[in-house]
C-alpha cells in the first residue's frame, strides 16, 4: 500500500456516493464505498474498475459502532490511510407530527445523524496523528431549516450539520479539513424519476442535479489549500426557487 | 375541573423550569411539573402552593413513549386541559470529538431532543381538536451553531430547534403556537455558582440571567394574540459577548 | 421637566409607530414623534392628550443630519431626557433589477437606513453618559433574505439591521439596549387595505397584523432588565407562510 | 472580437482583483480591470500580457452611474462581451458608533455597496439578452453580521449581500449565475503585512489567504454547469477562529 491514498464513501447507495467514489478512483485514490449489503455494490465496483481505479466494497451497518470502528481499522491496515471520509446517508421521510411513531424518529436520527458521528469520529482518530485530511458531511435544504412534515428529517440534518460545525472548529486548527456541502435539490436519482416524473423532465435543461458535479465540488473541496478552505457551500439547479 | 387550565413543564428540576411554573401558577394555571424523581419536586409544590397555586409533581422520564403519553392523557384526564407545553430539558456536556463516546453521543439526543419531540407530539395531540394552546421548546447558543466539544451537546439542540420549527410551520395554522426562545448565557443555577464562581459574581451586575425573567418571556410569549406570534427570539445579560 | 422621560419615534406616520407611541404615553412617557409634515401628525397628538399623555410632534427630515441633530438636543434641553429611540421608516419598494434605477437605490436606502443611522448616534450621544436607555430598530423580511425585485428595500434592511447588531455590540456593555424586532407579515395599515384587499379580509381571523401588538412588543423590549435583554426577536400572523 | 469573451473586475487595486484577472487570463478571457486611477493599473496588465494574456485597464469611479454605463458600454462594444462581471471593492473601516461621521457612513455604502449596485445592474442588462453569464459580488465576515466599531462597514457588505441575493432569485432562472462568496480571513495584501505583522507571520503555515486561491474559487464558480449552481459559499484558512 505504499503511497496509495483511500476515500471512505459511507453510503454509496444512491447517485452522489458511487459518482463521488467514481471521481477520487480517477484522481488515484482507492475507493472504499459502503451500504448495507455489499453485493449492491458490485456494478458500482465494476465500473470503477472497468475506468483503472481500484475499489473495495464493504457490507457495513453505519449505525453499528463496532462495525465503523473495524471498517475504518480494517481499511487503515490493509489498504491505505483514508485521506478523506464522506457521509452521504440521507433519509429523507415525511410526516405530520402527529403521525411521526418514536421508532421513526429515532431512525431517521440513527440513520442520517448518528452513522455520521461514528463515521467522522473513527476518521478523526486516524487523521488527527497525521495533521491531514478531509472529512465532508453532505447536507439538504433541511440542514438549514425546518418545515412541515420534516421534524424527523430536518431533525437529522440540523444535528449533523451542528456535529460538522463542531468537529470544523475542533479539527480544523489540527489539520483536518471538515465541510458541510449543502445539495438544495432534487439529485438525479432512481427515487426522483419515479416520484417526481414532472421534475425529472426537467433534466435536459438542467433541472435536476447532476451526481458527478456534486463528486467535482467534493474533490474541489478536497484538493483546497489550507490557507483556503471551504466549512460550507450550497449547489443547486438554476431553476430551483429558494 | 371546570375552567381550569394546565400549563405542563417537562424538567422542572432547574432554576428555570420551577420559575415558569410559578410564574404560570400566579397567573392562574395549574402547574403540572416534572422531574425523573418526584421527590426532588416537593420544594416547588410547597412554594407554589404557599403562593396561593395549584401544582401536581410527576416522576416521569421524558424519554419513555408510554410515560409521556401516560403523563398528557391523566392530566387531560384528571386534572385540566394543556394549555402551554414547555420543554426545558438540557444536558450541557463538553468533549472533544475523539472522547466523545457513542452512548454519550446519544444519551445527550435522547434527554435535549427526543424528550422534546415526545412532549410536542402528544401536547399537539390534545391541543389540535381544541384549535389553541402554546409549545415551547428552550434553546441555547448550542441551537444556533457548533463549537469545538460541542458535537454531542449542539447536535441535540439544534435537532430540537429543527422540531420546533418543523412543528411551527405545521401548527400555527391550526392555532397552536410553538415557539423556541434561546437563552445565550449563564442561567442563575446551582451548577453556574459552582463552576463559574466568576461569572456568578457578575450577578448583582445583571451578568447572569434571573430565571424569573425567562419565565416573564414565556408568559408574554403565551399571552400574545394571534396576529404577532413570535418563533425565535433571545435573551442575554448586557454584559454577554455574542 | 422633572423625573420626565420621552421615547423618541422617527417615522410616526403610519399605524406602528403611532401605536408605539400611545403605548408609551399611557406608560407616563412623553411621546415626541416625528414626520416629514409636521401638520400630518396632529390627529396622533390630539388622540394621546385625549388619552391623557403628553405629546410634541415634529416635522423633520430622519435623512438630514442637522436635523436629526438639532432634534435631540431639542428634545433632550427643552422636554425630557430621551429614554427610548425608535427608529420606524421603511421604503418598501419592489423593482426588477434593470428597472432599479440609481436614484431609488439611492433614496431607499437613504430613506430607511440611513436617517435609522443618524437616529442612532444621536441618541447613543445622549445616552451614553447616563449608561441607559433604549433603541429599537424596526425590521422586517427583508432584513433577513433577498428576494426577486427586492434589491434596493432588502439592501436597506439588512444594512439596517447590520447597524442594529454592531452598535448592540459596542452599546450593550455599556448599559444601553440595541434591539431589532422583526416584523413578518402584513401590518394593518392603510396601504394594505388598499393593495391587497384580500389579505386585509385575514384582519377579522388575526391575518393581519395589529399595531398596538408591536407596540406591545416594543415596550415589553423597553422593560426587560439588563440580565434578560433581545436583540432580535420576530412576530408574524399565525396564519403567514415563511 | 469574434469569439472573444471579456470578465470585467471593478477594484482591481488590491492583490485579490489582480490574481482573478490573471486567472481569468490564463483561462484565454480578455482581462478588463477597474480602478480609479488608471496608471496604477500597469503592473498588473504588464503581468497579463507577459503570460500570453489580454488585459485593458480603465480609469473610472465604480461610484459613477454614467461611468459604469459608458464602460460596460465600451467593453461590450470594442472588446468583448462580458461573460463574468466580479465586483472587489471593500472600504473596511472601524469607528465607534459615536465617532462615525455621516459622510464616512455615507462614503463606505457608497464604494462597497452603490458600485456594486451599478456594476450588478449594467451586466445584468447586457447578458440578460444572452441568456448567460456569471456576476460575483465579493463578500466578507462583515456580510453576515455586525460588529463593535463595524456600523458603517457591516452595514455596506450587508446590503451588498442582500443585492447579490436579490439579483440571484431573479436572474438565475434567466440563466446569469450570481454568487456571493464570502472571504472570512485577513488575506495576503500589503495592507495586512504592514498593520497585522504578527498575522503576516503565519503566511508560510497558510494562515492568510493566498489571493490565487481566491481566484481559484472564483473561476470554479464560473465554471458550474447550471444544475449545480452555488449562490453562497466561504473561504477561510485553517487557522482562522470563527
Amino acid at each position: 500500500m505504499e503511497g496509495k491514498k483511500a476515500v471512505l464513501i459511507i453510503g454509496a447507495g444512491d447517485a452522489t456516493g458511487g459518482a463521488i467514489a467514481r471521481r477520487f478512483a480517477r484522481e488515484g485514490y482507492v475507493a472504499c464505498v459502503t451500504r448495507r449489503s455489499e453485493d449492491k455494490l458490485a456494478p458500482l465496483l465494476e465500473q470503477i474498475r472497468n475506468e483503472g481505479g481500484e475499489a473495495h466494497g464493504f457490507g457495513s451497518d453505519a449505525r453499528k459502532e463496532e462495525d465503523m470502528v473495524a471498517l475504518v481499522q480494517k481499511i487503515e491496515a490493509e489498504i491505505a490511510p483514508i485521506e478523506a471520509a464522506i457521509f452521504n446517508i440521507g433519509a429523507n421521510v415525511r410526516y405530520g407530527i402527529t403521525e411521526t411513531t418514536a421508532r421513526v424518529y429515532f431512525k431517521v436520527w440513527e440513520m442520517a445523524c448518528f452513522g455520521g458521528f461514528l463515521m467522522g469520529r473513527e476518521a478523526a482518530k486516524v487523521m488527527l496523528p497525521r495533521g491531514r485530511g478531509t472529512i465532508i458531511f453532505t447536507g439538504a435544504t433541511a440542514s438549514l431549516r425546518g418545515r412541515d412534515g420534516f421534524a424527523a428529517f430536518a431533525g437529522a440534518k440540523h444535528a449533523l450539520r451542528a456535529l460538522a460545525q463542531s468537529m470544523a472548529r475542533e479539527l480544523w486548527p489540527k489539520g483536518i479539513h471538515v465541510a458541510h456541502p449543502v445539495v438544495d435539490g432534487a439529485i438525479d436519482t432512481e427515487f426522483i424519476r419515479s416520484n417526481f416524473p414532472e421534475r425529472y423532465a426537467t433534466k435536459d435543461q438542467g433541472g435536476i442535479v447532476n451526481p458527478d458535479h456534486i463528486a467535482d465540488l467534493y474533490w474541489q473541496i478536497h484538493m483546497q489549500p489550507r490557507d483556503a478552505w471551504t466549512h460550507e457551500t450550497e449547489i443547486r439547479p438554476w431553476m430551483e426557487p429558494w
